[in-house]
């Protein structure tokens, strides 16, 4: 049953068009890049209706301002209808309307005439980009502020600046997207990304698009082994308000991923789990040794995206973290910069190429039980063996159904076996089906 | 008891003339070359009797064509008559008499004329090597064949050939040699050799040679330990028909070497068990360190020789294998050029040397307990150290008493206190003789 | 409570002056160094009391001649008034007034005339540095000898030479002294140094100085986590003699060194535990890791200081070793050229800063409980956390709080959280006083 389910996800993948699918998301994340998103408000919510369009059984929640969550409580809704700085010249600058990272988040309310230097006091750029506009927010302390290219704000005259800043902090809710695909067995997948990001296309348009491919790719299953649970929330609050709210479901996560920044030209970096050892760890593993991509693995560090809540010592959910380039590490991250031009449309299709693979391992790894264990059980005679010995052995084909054979004691499942043999998982998972076809092979332990 | 085992193993090896016994294991090899042995049949048999001759306590056993041993049946037996091909001008080639490789093994009984063409499909050469013949059987599966040199292949003429082959396939047995040398303990070593090839040396007579002269060693011995149990099988079926009814024997086995390619002019390879921590697999990682010969460690893999039967899930012997060069590694193997030149007395020599080596290790490694462990025991007053202090410190007999004292809380036996003193085994044995004999050490876990 | 403790041994570090602590050492190592030590015997008892007269609470213990100690019996007490040489000539020389190392030590008395050839076999010297003269010590076997440079030797006349040893073994005492500051938990922490050796200046007067000063520094501190234990004892005798009359204290030590040759200018070598992975293992290991200087650590060995009596199979303490370079590794090691000027003020400074890093360590070092391990606690509500986000990631402060949050499920400590954070243990000690003080974290585990 495992072994079918993952084979289906396997013709998925290799009927998958990389090129297509590269268009597909590419021109998917130039519609949602102009909407000013935050952790809250409209742009959110503008962006929770797209992903419905594409995945109608989307569920979109929300969280009234003030609503107790963890350690936690949901802001206040934060709504800008324009912003801007006009210069002692009356030249307009900083617009939002331009670029919607001009306003640092969450800015309350200001209309008033400032001097230069009380003005500065509330600018930031990015001296070492000069012609970058840094991206900042202030979500739990009440200030205001803009953020603008270095150059531009080395050109800054002296005199009297109009401020005018036109949000307002309301009492609303908190919005986020769920979407459940259920599957066969008790157990659940977890695969989250953030959604609060306004113009910043890599960090992490990019992820939200490869989910929603993902989430209509899994779910044209026709049977599923696992449920899988996609998260689109805003980042920290929207993944604490999740868990507050979900303590059962939390306890049926077997696996899962954050996914981010997974457009960019770079390899695979993956974050693994608190423990280190969980099963989505060692098929993350598994991959790395398989693909020929560049793909490194980190320990876990309590810092980055929503796997600090996932991770964190109350929830140890076993839930690691895949992105191309990390955070941080591209000089690009959180500027203006991050924008449409930094997202390879051959990136996304091997991103969701490399997750499909993964639910390929997730769907089929199992524990078999080997039902001839006294020696090497005759498999010439079941037409699964070279009938003519004495040549130079090694067919990988054979080799694998000698592993599965060997190793399935009860203890070791096929991924393990896989790394064992240094052979690929589906070769493994091949050789599995034919010995239970063969009779020779039953699932689960003694 | 065990010190004094292991002492007279040390003593057996040291009366060992290399030269000489080389010599010896060589004109063996010489004898046995030209045999025509398969699985079963005269040219087995005729080994099995050749051993016996050696070493008069072997019991030359049998099992009926059609007896079901685990998932397999005993074969029919196979016996030639002979073999060979007639080319358009009556010219014969391909002659069993001439090289007894030139059949494929069990080829079924043929006489009559073929084309060119359909003989074509029942030859086998190596384009790669084009003066050498392969080595090829089916078993399993009836067929026939013949091979040749690639050379002597491409020159065959069109037209009409002859080919007979008079050999038949008839109910009958399979035979194997076990010899048993009994030991004080309840525990038995088990030393296994396939001996079902035909004209190939180093694969497996090298290794036939060198188990013959092991167990005329180590029958010398007054006294043993442990016993010791050789198995001479045919592959495979062999090993499986043995297993199938010992169940009660392997029980009492503690550890065991499958022995092959012993001959040639490589270093040794050492493949684990399938745990990989047993103690035959620990007694080899110390003999490589203490040898300064080139010594490979593999971990398991379920193919190979019958360490793939007697590590099965069913099994899980504690049995390694030991070869020099392992099997489709050196470019000779499973060919007519694995012959009497690919053989070298002194590497002959060397192998019997290494496994008496072995042989001492497990003969005296046991596990020890301190009958003074508080503090270190005055052993100057015992004449057991240097009564002059201040010099540099060093000696290595005074390092292996206090490393055998420090480390005899019942926990670790002998050979881990070597390993972690990194002292050869022998010096660490004649620690733990001299604290027993000055009554400061007893054998034995508290 | 252990934050503060380990904050006050920080605060102590920072009061310290490198330059004025080496020069201190320096001129107490200068005193000690012309003192005629032994095992036993007055050399020793006027160095325990020039040790009193710097830590007044030092307890001089002394234990008689024949006491059985564990498996030894402490030894009848050494006292020399003269001893030299008259060569032919009737010039004096290998005068022990001269340089205490002329006489092998523990020297029976002598007074005659005896051959060259005679006194040959009783002479001691370094024909590889021969202007050094070695350091011989015969305590448990009754000779005589003396130690000479190897050039002083070579030049000896043919003739009669006059021998004189005015020496005494005579029923006495073992003396050692013993320094207790008290602590507010159970536990111990135990330092030892030997003091036996006569004039040599890095083994061990460099460590009987260092010990001295923290003993000093430790005994400053208002209030103490653990009671330290300072041990200054003979070589071998006096560690055995020491736990032979302790064994109740010993089941309360957590951790220990013994303190050998830390004047020199080497880096440091730390020996570890027999286990190898006890508390002091871990302590130095972050060390190591934080200090930028060369730091070894090596395994275990029986065999060097008195470590070979804490870890003895009947105590197992988990007692390393510190060292600049060890024992037999600096040619000076055990010859007249261990003197003055192979001691360096800064090494001696920059041992005893090491020493109080460890106690930094131990007094702070201990398991906490995150009391909202649900998600992650809203730091910036707390004031522990930069108000505006958005801005590349990464002051080591705010790390600190979120690793120390993550990790503080009960197992853990401050010391592996340190370790797994990579950052400095101080750095965690104080995100942990932080959290404490927000309410955020208890001690103690679940």
């Amino acid at each position: 049953m495992s072994l079918e389910n993952s084979r289906h996800v396997e013709a998925l993948r290799r009927d998958l068009s990389r090129e297509e699918t590269g268009r597909r998301l590419m021109a998917w994340i130039e519609k949602l890049y102009p909407i000013p998103r935050s952790i809250t408000g409209p742009g959110l919510r503008r962006t929770l209706e797209w992903i419905q369009e594409r995945l109608p059984d989307l569920e979109r929640r929300e969280a009234p301002t003030g609503t107790k969550v963890l350690d936690w409580e949901v802001p206040r809704e934060w709504r800008v209808r324009e912003a801007w700085i006009r210069d002692p010249s009356g030249r307009k600058l900083a617009d939002f309307d331009e670029h919607n990272l001009h306003l640092v988040g969450y800015s309350v309310p200001v209309d008033r005439e400032v001097e230069r230097a009380e003005l500065e006091e509330h600018l930031h750029s990015l001296p070492e980009h000069p012609d970058w506009i840094p991206y900042r927010t202030s979500y739990y302390s009440e200030t205001w502020g803009f953020c603008l290219t270095h150059r531009q704000r080395e050109a800054l005259p002296e005199g009297i600046y109009r401020v005018r800043i036109d949000s307002e902090l309301v009492s609303g809710a908190l919005s986020w997207g769920e979407l459940v695909l259920p599957g066969r067995e008790e157990g659940e997948i977890l695969l989250s990304c953030h959604v609060c990001h306004p113009s910043l296309a890599n960090d992490n348009l990019s992820s939200l698009a490869v989910a929603v491919a993902l989430a209509g790719q899994l779910g044209e299953l026709q049977d599923r082994r696992w449920t899988y649970r996609f998260l689109f929330v805003p980042g920290t609050i929207g993944a604490i308000t999740w868990l507050a709210s979900n303590r059962e479901t939390v306890a049926r996560i077997r696996a899962g991923l954050v996914l981010a920044n997974l457009g960019d030209c770079g390899g695979f970096t993956y974050k693994r789990t608190h423990s280190g050892t969980a099963w989505i760890d060692r098929v993350m593993e598994r991959l790395s040794a398989e693909t020929g991509t560049s793909f490194e693995h980190r320990p876990f560090s309590p810092f980055g995206y929503d796997e600090r809540q996932y991770n964190s010592p109350g929830f140890r959910l076993p839930v690691g973290r895949l992105t191309r380039t990390p955070h941080g590490e591209y000089p690009e991250y959180h500027t203006s910069a991050d924008d449409l031009s930094l997202v390879e449309p051959e990136a996304l299709a091997g991103s969701l190429d490399l997750l499909l693979a993964a639910a390929e391992i997730l769907e089929g790894d199992d524990v078999y039980r080997n039902l001839a264990p006294y020696g090497e059980p005759q498999l010439g005679r079941r037409g699964l063996y070279r009938s003519l010995g004495g040549g130079t052995e090694g067919r990988e084909r054979e080799l694998a159904l000698l592993w599965v054979l060997n190793q399935s004691d009860g203890g070791p499942g096929l991924l393990e076996i896989a790394a064992r043999a240094g052979l690929p998982f589906r070769r493994i998972r091949e050789a599995a089906a034919a010995l239970v076809d063969a009779e020779l092979l039953v699932p689960g332990a003694p």
